[in-house]
């Protein structure tokens, strides 16, 4: 295995870039693809050469294990460009250590460190010119791993992809957010994947975000799945609550997923003196301060969406309205993070890392 | 859409089958695929025209929705040639429902009657050479159906594939079966999909199974995973527990797979006099009951497995052995539905089905 040197990815470049063909200004999130895509292989336990190439299909069996049994996980991070045209990305350590907890929980091979991070730099160092300057411009980098292996018995594969491929982005979320707080349904299960990013947790809660969507709520705040009585997360974002002037966000556990932008942000409003407590809320508590004026926020935090101020909820079938205020932590969280990511205030936590 | 008339499948031969390089005799369950699959795919709001054309892999886009967000569920069910060289199939209906549930739960197209059983019909018609006589060999037939539109977004896909594939089998598990009760890891919420053939719900269950391996264990029998002290069902069977002469099986429930073996071994038992109590059986019960003797049998039941005997559990670090008895409910019944699904009995409750 062992890959120290960079040279040792093979790379084989598109005759003629895409680029100028894309609307960057009017682009909709995650449905563009760059040039070029790392794929590397595992099989007969070890990691194969791994490669750059252009961005193509590629030839699955029918009986490839990811389609009958989902053995699939991702990650989700972003690159940024600063006013120097230097390139970011934001914490990648994080992304890795996270992918590999991931790959243990659904059996799958851990993907060596430098396979993860030299895949990951030279992809994006040849696709520079992908990342647009300019606050909200990010390039969305999705690294993930399918089990490739055939055979339809209920078993980990032998065989797996894991790949990297990148896709322009604006912020993900537009409009208002409004969310119904999960009564019945749920996206995790006591011992079970909730804290891994496998592909099964977000084809899980489909369903039911359908449902609310028809109700006219736009995402769900998932609560434990055993009491329903205890606020988790959203589908893609950890989710923060302001009480007066305390933020509340729950612990992670294995039911929730571990965000860097939830841990970025509790690590922001420590430093600037804003009174953070991690612990579980519960579902009553946020009707109780909806009900006397002192629930103040409630906003989600991730990658795709940064911070998401959310206008209201349901529960019960009741509504309740989020006041419109001054001085909203959530926006100014965002804006401290966003700083940070554009190289546009002083990184003091050492969480940017240039490409 | 309707498909009326058998005929709206196009049909693409292999130029020549490949039926007499395999060696029936010594085939590993879900390996060994027949020369045909049958392909429907979903755009655009409708089913496209089904074909019917020679096994083959096929192109995916590296964003495509089944690799990111495991919308993919699948079915799995057998075909059985009897004395007579027919072909039969056992209670199809059942699968077709249970898909379309699935479907439903995971945001997916439902199939229509008349895709799912002309596709089935047709495509083991054309490969009725596959399927041997003899007690214990089968077709196993795997419908199953991903999202193929691409996109890294987490949102339902609305493009999708349905296909079956067939793959010609031995029984599924030899050897003897040994179990460990679950007590910390699960395999579904309350809410959640566990009662889905949904591809993540197996995924989720490699880790644990894999550590249970470890220890000696070849499965293990979920528990529900609020309180892990009621007693779920396998990996990819239901379970039956008797004591003294009673059978008892958990209800089916958000969280158990309504599985097609379990209720029919129920109409058999009940037939012909064998007392069946569904209802939650709980860990301590069958504790006490191995420890007081009066726990005779345990066998998981499912399409691949059929019937399988379990000869110990292990619960808290704690084996316990199972007698050896005379008089096997689970090899009587086992009997009596494989004669049935062969032909070699009346088939009193019209579940077959003749292609
Ligand atoms: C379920 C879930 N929770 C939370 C998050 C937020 O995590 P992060 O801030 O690392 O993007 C994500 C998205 O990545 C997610 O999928
Ligand atoms: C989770 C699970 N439970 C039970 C079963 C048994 O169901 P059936 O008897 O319909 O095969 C299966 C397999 O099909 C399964 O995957």
């Amino acid at each position: 295995m062992g890959l120290n040197t960079t040279s040792e990815i093979d790379i084989v470049r598109v005759s003629s870039s895409k680029i100028d063909s894309i609307d960057f200004e009017n682009i909709s999130f995650g449905t563009t693809f760059t040039d070029h895509m790392f794929v590397c292989d595992f099989r007969e336990g070890n990691w194969q050469r791994p490669q750059i190439k252009p961005y193509e299909p590629f030839l699955l069996d029918p009986s490839a294990k990811v389609f009958h049994y989902g053995q699939a996980i991702f990650e989700g991070m972003k690159a940024y460009k600063d006013e120097h045209d230097d390139v970011w990305l934001f914490r990648p350590d994080q992304n890795m250590d996270r992918f590999n907890k991931s790959a243990k929980r659904m059996a799958m091979p851990e993907v060596p460190e430098d396979i993860f991070m030299s895949g990951l730099h030279q992809l994006i160092d040849l696709e520079r010119e992908w990342v647009k300057k300019g606050l909200g411009n990010t390039l969305y980098i999705r690294p993930f791993m399918i089990a490739i292996g055939s055979g339809v018995i209920a078993a980990p594969s032998t065989q797996y992809r894991f790949m990297i491929i990148l896709s322009p982005a604006k912020s993900y979320y537009s409009g208002e957010v409004k969310v119904i707080i999960a009564e019945h349904f749920s996206r995790a299960a006591n011992g079970g994947i909730g804290a891994a990013k496998a592909a099964g947790n977000y084809s899980a809660q489909f369903y039911p975000t359908k449902l609310a969507n028809e109700k006219g709520f736009q995402q769900i705040i998932w609560t434990d799945d055993a009491t329903h009585t205890k606020l988790e997360e959203a589908g893609t974002m950890n989710v923060f609550f302001r009480i007066n002037d305390t933020l509340f966000t729950a612990p992670t556990s294995e039911r929730i997923l571990d965000g860097v932008t939830r841990k970025s942000l509790i690590s922001i409003a420590e430093r600037d003196g804003i009174n953070v407590e991690v612990r579980s809320v519960l579902v009553s508590e946020l009707v109780e301060a909806a009900k006397d004026g002192s629930l103040k926020e409630v906003f989600g935090a991730g990658t795709a969406a940064v911070v998401n101020p959310i206008v209201g909820f349901s529960y019960q079938d009741v509504y309740y309205e989020l006041p419109k205020i001054e001085n909203s932590f959530a926006l100014q969280l965002k804006d401290k993070l966003n700083s940070i990511q554009y190289k546009l205030a002083d990184d003091t936590f050492g969480w940017t890392v240039k490409v």
